[in-house]
């Protein structure tokens, strides 16, 4: 995705409006540095872009190391047109209290942001603006954009220092998260392509859909990876649209798809769930390699391969 | 919380505003008939009202059949003080496009709703209102609220019934959700108090935390459930608050706990836990018996508590 | 190993002496019907003639239906040069009461016979000869030479009717086992061989030796057949004659080894145990097919290994 | 069981004959110093006269660790009047080869003794014996005996050298057992009485019988025990005595009744099996300490039970 010349620029959706944790999340992306970025009203928007052909990939949020999951990418990565995730990125989450240039942190009465920057920052508003009261937007740069055009309804937003610049506010406080690491974790989805190779710290994203509802089915699931020592990193039971009380798990486990102990894991999720679907395998932003048990790895499966085939020969045990 | 004379009547808070789906929920409480309702910005805000005493209980969202739980609930009744759930509702998710009065279906340029509304209604639109651009709102009830007051920015909101009155809106279409049999689940939350009595047809709601992440920690988790036959409604994995890969499970299980395999259960992950917390015991609103497994009824577990103790006298096997 | 001219006829070895149900097994096999049968003082004989290529093949007794495990026959076949098991033969265990001709059943003092027929006719002894001492021999036919050499010693012996004719004693009881369907099974041990096609019901035996005995090592070795739907018929924890409490684990499973769900699990196997020791794979005697859960047939597993070649390949899920 | 005045010595069965290793077992326990010892032909006769009340326990042999389980005494534990154990012991199996006084090791031709025996010693036999034909007999003091009897038919004798002075033999070679460190394992078994008090280090045996014999029935079992840390010591299926294809579990775990997470397992079998035999909790002869998981104490037990007490009074999370 290089720019050459006569090879038209990459182009990237995600999740706007511009000045959001999502646009410094793509920029963070090497092909992105010289490439055309759209922002897009929802997640819904900027996936469909991608499944359109309009874009080469799009960035949206998909977990928040306070709030957690972000139903709506999970879900539109479970049904329709498949994609897969070939990337993932963090940014922390610092948070700031933004006002008008000239407006004093003590008289502010109406706090406007997104509900989980708002919970990020409880503690800080419970100590600091007891009295104000806390407005939902949409997100947290619609926040700043509203404090910015809507002088008599809003007295501050919590949002982004990058908001600051763009929507001409000023920093009232800064770092006001209750928790100084939380961070927000974003993925690259584009249409299915060769799979990135594995870097020995990689991670596989899926969704499991069971069949019958039996008593163990998650447990089935489960130890479809057990059994095989793929570790899992996140699992949501997930309803899937119809009626409460029918799942699907939506899945992270740690490994590449190409390794033989991720791909077996895969097969047999395969054989005993009503579907399957693949996710991606891409790399580990954190760099963690996987913690390997004892008899899993390629070497491991391969010798057992070997084995098994002289067995069959009749070659002995 | 009948109402007596010199009593004060029942006081509950609910995530506002009026007119939305969890008013509705909580209308369906006997107990709200003659209470004092009081509508509240956030969850957070509703849920501490309880933990203050100002009201004696709080209906809050908790989990959309179509767009999965709502993370705020979740996270906000696994810490602070402890609250429990002593009753779930359902809410059918009956949504409909409100436009001014007067206004025309095929002039819509601009729909305002909630992200999950949007996400409930995408073949609906596709097929009916293809270029119309879809806008988020932080709630069904605002979107409507925002298609009454700004007749320049927005012509139709996906919102409730409930909300044209409110709002002096007009149903442009009816039952547009692409599910038919979409629900929203409600719970009330109130402080700790006597479980109330179980039904025989109950789920028991929780929260564990693992101390260290191993591999295997969540199986060991399910094993506690399925060695007793308690089967699970709904599971998911969630960051703690303090940094992404530290974790605990929100879980909702078949039971009560007073019935002895959910109580055993629940001990055995007292014991390899880092911590639990109890959620609650209440009434199924689907009204669904447990899938009960031979040899896990309450008679069971006295019948083998009986024997045991005489073993442990001599008195033979 | 049938005879043609110019080429010599099979050899077998059993467990002898003749007329003992370990030749009416071997009768049963079709290849020993013009075959050499060499009778063995021992188990241990039996084989190593097997080992040592002077016999095609030795049948051996290995499970009886009411005393279990014949360990001599396990523990040789789990050491030393390998050997396969090709073939599973039962022979019901009909006991008999032999005296010498002009005996009266009504005069025996003294009882000789292996301790587990003893034990298969206990309810019939304490009936009708509660006062007879009963004394052990190292096998049923050798009870019965006993019977025939030592008059003063022994009045009758529990044995196989075919003993009677040999060593030319009278049936004093027919039919004196206390279960009317005991069987004891044997097996044709060979040299490692091209393993017998499968017939759709078959058996797979092995030893799984564990490396070290850590809690859940058996839970792990069973994991490994039961995540792959692979239902055992035996197992057995075996001290591995070093010291008690070193283990390894003596298994029947269902199916062959050129099955799918049943190769991966012995390569799931060989790389979780420290060693694994194949035993074969042959017809079972009943002709039960295996229980066959969903997911598991040889299609099943072809239909996730053309997916997986899929998703490596970027295909999409 | 003490010798008071006036009470009568106790008395105690044990599988003969005199010389054997099984009274050397019985001979280690203290109450059997003044009390009346009565060697039984066979282990069923030493069990019955426990049931009977002749005799106030019984010492039989149950596993060897070079050749595993003793069946006939599994079995005559599980079924039958109850029986349980109350002490285990173990004896080295020193093993010598014996002649008549005034024989030579090279001109041995014959060798006589029990099966198991034979196997410990087949290396030695190899080396030093290779020309010599083994035969069996049905214990190793018969074998000694048939060598001072018998002089024409057997040249030696494997046996203890306990048999040496009670034969009138001489060792002709010393510690012929392959395994320099092998052991048998006998139990006393008496009439159900209270259980001795927990040392611990003790073991608990049972049997666990299985209702129907569906795919993953023995998985069930050890669940049962694993999810309470409860790790086994030894595991064997054996058939039920009706047909091949029905099945118990004869089972060793670490631990004692009166301990919670024993009780808690056995009450957890109790119900999922078709039947359970309590075998007794007895302190373990190596006197190793079990392997004790995080959350499985007593204290850890009694922990959960304050907090799930409080949890159904409605006192809080």
């Amino acid at each position: 995705m290089s720019v050459v010349p006569g090879v038209p620029p990459a182009r990237y959706a995600y999740l706007g409006p511009e000045g959001t944790f999502t646009e410094t999340a793509l920029r963070s992306v090497p092909a992105a540095a010289k490439a055309e970025l759209r922002p897009c009203a929802t997640i819904t928007i900027a996936l469909d872009a991608v499944r359109d052909g309009e874009v080469d990939g799009a960035v949206v949020p998909i977990e928040n190391s306070v709030e957690g999951s972000v139903a709506v990418t999970l879900d539109e990565l479970a049904v329709g047109e498949p994609l897969v995730i070939t990337r993932e990125m963090t940014v922390p989450v610092r948070l700031t209290l933004l006002g008008r240039p000239g407006s004093d942190l003590f008289a502010v009465r109406r706090v406007v942001t997104h509900p989980h920057a708002a919970a990020q920052c409880r503690r800080w508003l419970a100590k600091h603006l007891p009295e104000a009261e806390v407005v939902q937007a949409p997100s947290t740069a619609q926040a700043a954009q509203m404090v910015a055009n809507k002088e008599d309804e809003y007295d501050a937003a919590i949002a982004a220092p990058l908001a600051a610049e763009k929507y001409r506010l000023s920093i009232l406080a800064h770092e006001i998260g209750d928790n100084g690491d939380a961070v927000t974790r974003f993925v690259l989805a584009s249409r299915p392509a060769p799979v990135p190779p594995p870097t020995g710290a990689d991670k596989t994203s899926l969704v499991a859909f069971i069949g019958d509802d039996h008593p163990g089915a998650l447990l089935e699931v489960l130890e479809e990876f057990s059994v095989r020592g793929v570790n899992l990193t996140r699992i949501e039971s997930r309803p899937t649209g119809t009626a409460l009380g029918r799942y699907c798990f939506s899945i992270d486990a740690e490994g590449h798809v190409t390794e033989k102990r991720v791909g077996e894991a895969l097969m047999g999720l395969r054989r005993v769930c009503a579907d399957v679907r693949f996710l991606g395998s891409y790399p580990r932003v954190d760099k963690l390699p996987p913690t390997m048990r004892r008899g899993t790895s390629d070497d491991d499966f391969r010798d057992a391969e070997v084995w098994l085939a002289r067995l069959r020969a009749g070659e002995g045990a």
